[in-house]
């Protein structure tokens, strides 16, 4: 029989590398079994309990620490629990920083050069020391998690106006000026540049590149919920804007867990218009192809790696001259095969957003009415609505003619975009019927169309007469999906990166200096990797009580 | 001003030729501006309200034929419309064939060594020439849509039985001994076999083999809804068994729309048990990796053909020889990164259904209680709920260490996969904690560990002596999440390709003969491209009555 003894301490604040030490030194001691330190959060309770390391009983909150020890006999049991006292202060010895400043500001003065504060205090105080540190014109790397959304926005927001970043919340890792915040991997640097979504995602690209020879510029971390659609990508466009005007970086890798459907179309466009190659990763979301323009589309983290590296190597001077044609209007497609609509949905749903279709990829890309269109449309003209006793739309051109004129009527179709399917089974000159439709959308309406055509030259149409036909009447004809969905993605207006003040670029390929407000291990790791750095000796504010704190919060913004 | 006039045929059964050429026909008149003949289905009205073509008051369903004729004058429409009749007659003229059998079962008797039937007659009578065809023990290619997916299951499962394929309904293309069965581009045969649920997706792919200087061998199609949970993939199991049984076949592709999750892990893990290379197109589905053991992912349908004519110019005589050692029991990943936890997520969805994670990428996929593992799990360990008051887990093993040993004592565990981020800011020596734990899993309980290790040479933890560590533990060891994923699918239990009667393959490989009951044009096209064919001269039986047929339907069956 084992016996268990357990100590709360109501509201009491410890940051949790004290925590760690404190659970490991008590099971450590002589008689017990197993220790438990821990916030008692109802998590953390149920993590406990799944340990048998919960009493019965137990009064404890978030706010409070619970202390539990289990042992062999009750003496060593009440013994442990004697010592917790004792064993906290012991901890103090690691960091070789004689003097630290109590505040902010303080470290400010002590190190003015210092661009970087490294926040990884508890999450509800984290907004506030990363509102402090923006105030004093720093940028932020804000490690800190269970931050709110609201708080991402205001700061990011505020951020972007100063020309400032703020990484994170929730951000893991970022590599400046070759050196490591928070979690990173000592890599060489090179031209490779990074923003990245997402923690391991950054540190098993930049392993890669430099276990494969590479070397990195900058890896800018943004926090995970940057890429949703509340806070757009604030943090990412800052970064990718930054890295395109870098003279270090050549390639840039952008890196995360799929982001929203909106966010996607305006990252991707606003990478169109960067004239380095950029490398996506968006893991699990599907890749409208693995090459659009400058943009090159990984399957996995390692694959994104090899890319990068194999793009900073090919690199030549042959800056790509921008088209000057540029699409004004919505792209209307009209298809008579299904999987050929459903690939094209695919690739434009990455740079056109919304975009609707009677052949999905999203539920909510559903097209009300195939009748009529609306915004970017994509339209499967042999779905089973449109072919009830009538033949399908490779044998009979009539409703792609007709809807050919709707569409051409309308004063907001900016392209147009067809299929033409040859082969056995298939109308026997679809050309002769469709060129004369398509001359007249070009030269009178003058609006552009793309055919694709799918046929070999064994086919009974005879695909050079019929490729012939359709560039005659003024379309421009593909061969396949993938390259004229390329073609229509340089042709787009390209968005600008950032609407707010440019981050300017002094902070970056300099020396490192930071102040580091939160776990110790992030100073020690600055330090040993030679970058200057201050320790802020920090506290919650008021002792953590949450009236007082508001107070003092408003005392300050009036000052 | 224009007149429009229209006349109403109840419950008149044309095909849907007939009905576009005495549109063209009608068109083609003096003084017509346009015509309309269609079944008057609501799509179809709509349609002809949008071409400004329905007259108001039309009393019309969807078994009537409406025919509206829209001219300058009253007298040119009436004369139009009064040569109806005379238009329908005239267009019986196009085939040579001298005698038309009036049954599938007369067909038959003529072209006895006939191995397929083609069915394109409307959906609501295709399913009953399709079910003789079996009945008959031919193949059906069924091009028909509009059929319900009671009967197609119902066909399927009759078909499986008796080692027969039904492809469709719905199905738009295949090309079977160097024939194209509905819509099909002329293509050089060769050692590339395709298994398709889509059309155009089969026509892009073998277009571009072909165009590339490729082969195909035999492209099945399946019909659209095949990978549809309900119907489970049968015929694409068959396909896909019948060409790796094949001799000439020597790469399998397999493209369609992303099917249903489920069916995903069933044709990929039977996938994994051929020996001959596959190329998977899923548009739209997230690639788990570039390649997984015999698996290659493509992303677009031009990258398949790419790929599929790389790999049959590779081919070499090595057959991978199987691994002995399989996994039982549920996987299990303990993650202290997020991101590596989404990858492993992204990689082993497609071969393991289902899958429980707090990092989903479905939503059916998130584990309800994350303390507690069912079925394969996939765990980040570094979630908010996990780290409030708590050092991340790549600082502090303590939750990961209790997790480990929670998953090793449950009896359903069959393999364990953990990731090791080192560099800055990490543990300073995270394999001598993990080490002891994992050897006990290993030796002891006999359950595999695969960890994933990230980091450099420079990192400060010494990579080469963690890996080392982690090896001597028992762990098998790799540096990026989809090296050790495919390890684990080479090492799962293959699941067999076709539970039913195998397709013989003495239908394929020789000349095709077929009974082609439905549209012409598919008889015309069978006989220009040098097959043996018999047009059935079809039509609905009991002249579309409803009643009768049901009658007429049981006679047979009691027969």
């Amino acid at each position: 029989m084992s016996v268990i003894r357990y100590e709360v301490r109501k509201g009491a604040y410890y940051d949790s590398v004290v925590l760690m030490q404190l659970q490991k030194a008590l099971t450590g001691l002589a008689g017990v079994l197993d220790a438990g330190v821990v916030m008692a959060t109802a998590a953390n309770k149920e993590l406990l309990a799944a340990g048998d390391l919960l009493p019965e009983g137990v009064e404890a909150g978030a706010d409070d620490l619970l202390i539990v020890v289990k042992g062999e006999e009750e003496t060593a049991v009440v013994n442990a629990l004697a010592q917790v006292d004792e064993l906290l202060k012991r901890r103090r010895t690691s960091t070789g920083q004689d003097f630290r400043p109590r505040s902010l500001e303080a470290a400010v003065n002590i190190l003015p050069e210092a661009n970087w504060v490294l926040v990884s205090v508890p999450g509800r105080y984290a907004a506030g020391v990363a509102e402090e540190a923006l105030r004093l014109n720093r940028h932020v790397f804000l490690y800190s998690d269970n931050v709110s959304l609201e708080d991402e926005i205001r700061l990011k927001q505020m951020a972007r106006e100063k020309g400032l970043l703020v990484m994170g919340p929730d951000c893991g890792t970022a590599i400046i000026n070759g050196i490591g915040l928070g979690f990173a991997n000592r890599v060489q640097r090179g031209n490779i540049g990074l923003v990245g979504a997402s923690g391991t995602g950054l540190q098993a690209i930049t392993s890669r590149i430099h276990n494969l020879g590479g070397g990195v510029s900058q890896a800018i971390g943004t926090g995970g919920r940057d890429l949703k659609e509340a806070v757009g990508g604030l943090t990412t466009l800052q970064g990718m804007d930054l890295l395109a005007r870098d003279e270090e970086t050549a390639v840039i890798v952008l890196v995360s867990k799929p982001p929203a459907p909106s966010v996607v179309t305006r990252l991707l466009s606003a990478a169109l218009s960067i004239t380095k190659p950029v490398v996506v990763s968006f893991l699990g979301y599907p890749p409208p192809a693995r090459r659009l323009g400058n943009l090159y589309f990984a399957t996995t983290l390692a694959e994104a790696a090899d890319l990068a590296i194999k793009l900073a190597k090919e690199l030549t001077s042959e800056a790509e001259t921008a088209e000057t044609s540029r699409i004004s209007g919505y792209i209307r497609g009209l298809f008579s095969g299904g999987t050929l609509a459903y690939e094209a949905v695919l690739g434009l749903q990455a740079i056109l957003h919304p975009l609707y279709t009677n052949v999905p990829v999203r539920p909510e890309q559903t097209l009300p009415d195939p009748l009529t269109s609306q915004g970017h449309t994509i339209l499967d003209l042999g779905e089973d609505v449109f072919t009830q006793g009538r033949l399908h739309p490779m044998m009979d051109n009539d409703l792609r003619l007709r809807r050919l004129r709707q569409e051409a009527a309308d004063p907001e179709t900016g392209l147009i975009l067809l299929d033409v399917v040859l082969g056995e089974g298939a109308h026997p000159d679809p050309a002769a019927e469709l060129a004369p439709a398509i001359a007249e959308v070009c030269r009178q309406r003058q609006i552009p169309v793309v055919a694709v055509v799918v046929g070999t030259e064994d086919d009974p149409q005879n695909m050079d007469a019929q490729i012939e036909q359709l560039q005659e009447a003024g379309a421009t004809v593909f061969q396949d999906m993938t390259t004229a969905i390329s073609y229509i993605a340089q042709q787009l207006a390209a968005s600008s990166l950032v609407a707010g003040t440019p981050v300017s670029l002094t902070a970056f390929g300099e020396e490192l200096s930071a102040i580091n407000v939160g776990l110790e291990s992030f100073y020690d790791s600055l330090k040993a990797q030679g970058g200057t750095a201050v320790q802020v000796e920090w506290r919650p504010p008021a002792g953590g009580n949450e009236k007082l704190m508001a107070i003092l919060a408003k005392m300050k913004q009036q000052a």
